[in-house]
């Protein structure tokens, strides 16, 4: 299976690397927007192509993965390549997510190839948790929480601030709420009650530290509805203790069973992960297996995570899953 | 959907009351070798048939659920009832699951149905979370903890020994070699350092419990390779502290990602059962209405859990998952 990497940031590292752990992947091409000259991969012998260069090696790439992102790029990228590849992608906006189906399946369709969207950890794992657990228990209440974990847009909310050098945001669950949730209490959670929010701030020569915490504080839809707590650092320090890009969280469903639902059940689905990127990378280099075999049964259109069986997945046939994994 | 139940015992009574809990189903017909006028079932208006009556109510049946056992049950069964219904079992002795299937697809294909075996949690959910965490994170182990929780077949094995009345087992996971996986130390456990036994015995009056206890932890298979406790109580302290049916387990991928190797991630996949039986019927209600979904698409054969795309499994469609749940 050859595969193609659109972009290459962090995720397109992170797929690189995966596509090395995956026997039965070969990569192929890096497009990049930057000149290809200047961008350094890690696999040898791959050649980095300008993006210009992408449809014309449409025959010789049996998956384009899209690692661009999903406020701009992916919604024209996405719909556009899936006119000359099986192609798939992690767009994130929840809210946009109907519109951008419709768009890329319809010209996946046109063009009988396989687009898979929204795929990696959330949108992805975590809604092929929520959608399990709710189906098995009707009778019950989810739960989602995030972290530990860094967020990049919260990063960058604060970065944009007067008198600020640098700065990183780790979102935090609540441990008293996750815990209330795994007892089967399904308590009604206020923003603040899920999550806390700590900053760690390099601050410019000179710059006023209590005018840069309040306005953190304070900043609306990012951090006013959280406890938020505002550690200053040096950049030395942050390189230091910072440099990581972790993450995780926790999918609950806490339900009853029963004639009188008189019994409790909770399914817990957790992920701890030392980067974000890769692991997203690993479930997408997992699903673009599903989405070039999906494509040689004649399958056409676009998919996400809740359409295509588990099976597909694997390398394995499907006797050696029933034999070995079931 | 109309469902019937063939098998009213634990598993059976669990999926009553588990359609009590989807509004898209409805119970016709419960099948019983017992004498239909002495089986006393929860829903009103619902009549216990005898199992000779089964194959005459075909056409008044969507999806027939398979409560048996899988020692002998379930082997004739389900590839006998697949000829005239779609059909679900929990069919769960792992080593003969490649046997199983091929019977029943072998007759569901011939007569056009659909069969779903093996569903339930182990084999099932578990099942699941194993493999689409091994096709996320290639370079990594697996784990499955179990428990805490009752085990039928030890608790039977107890109550096989000369002078016990009655007796519980119960299986549970040791806490430190559950906290080494999560740490990704990747450790070698044997069965020993996985999980111990803890037995709750009814002694009849004057019988040696020395004897008993000494039985019980040198009995090969069952219980000589683990770490095992063996209380005795009264038959009233093990109906009023033991009457419950709790289980539930992890399962645990630990995995590297990066190109060297460099980042650690941990998936982990838990549930903590109030009921063993009501929550097994859980999940195969929700499957159930899969088979029956993938019937009305056409499709016919054996399938298991790996086979079955995750949206086929709620009520709701496809534009509502992808709007609400992705």
């Amino acid at each position: 299976m050859r595969v193609g990497i659109m972009g290459y940031g962090n995720l397109g590292k992170g797929i690189e690397c995966a596509i090395k752990q995956n026997k039965d992947m070969e990569l192929v091409a890096v497009f990049s927007r930057r000149e290809p000259s200047t961008v350094k991969i890690l696999t040898e012998g791959v050649k980095v192509y300008s993006v210009d260069d992408a449809i014309k090696m449409k025959d010789e790439i049996d998956v384009l993965i899209l690692c661009g992102g999903s406020a701009t790029d992916l919604p024209t990228q996405t719909p556009e390549y899936a006119k000359y590849f099986t192609v798939i992608d992690s767009f994130d906006t929840h809210a946009r997510i109907p519109e951008h189906f419709a768009n890329v399946d319809a010209t996946a369709k046109e063009n009988g190839n396989v687009a898979i969207i929204s795929c990696g950890w959330d949108p992805g794992m975590f809604s092929l948790n929520r959608l399990y657990a709710s189906c098995i228990l009707p009778s019950g209440a989810d739960y989602t929480f995030w972290g530990k974990g860094v967020s990049q847009g919260h990063s960058d909310a604060i970065r944009r601030i007067d008198g600020v050098a640098n700065a990183k945001q780790y979102t935090v669950p609540v441990d008293a709420a996750l815990e209330k949730v795994r007892n089967g209490e399904n308590p009604e959670l206020t923003t603040r009650e899920k999550h806390t929010r700590e900053c760690y701030v390099v601050a410019k020569e000179g710059a006023d530290k209590d005018r840069i915490a309040e306005e953190i504080k304070t900043m609306p839809n990012y951090f006013a509805d959280y406890d938020t707590t505002v550690n200053f650092i040096t950049e030395e320090e942050l390189q230091r203790d910072h440099s990581g890009i972790p993450h995780g969280g926790f999918v609950i469903r806490s339900g009853k069973t029963g004639w009188n639902e008189e019994n409790s059940h909770i399914i817990e689905y957790s992920l701890k992960l030392d980067s974000n990127p890769e692991f997203t990378a690993s479930v997408i280099v997992a699903y673009a297996r599903a989405a070039y075999r999906m494509k040689q049964e004649g399958m056409t259109g676009c998919k996400t995570v809740f359409d295509i069986a588990p099976a597909y997945l694997s390398p394995c046939s499907a006797e050696e899953l029933r034999a070995h994994m079931l």
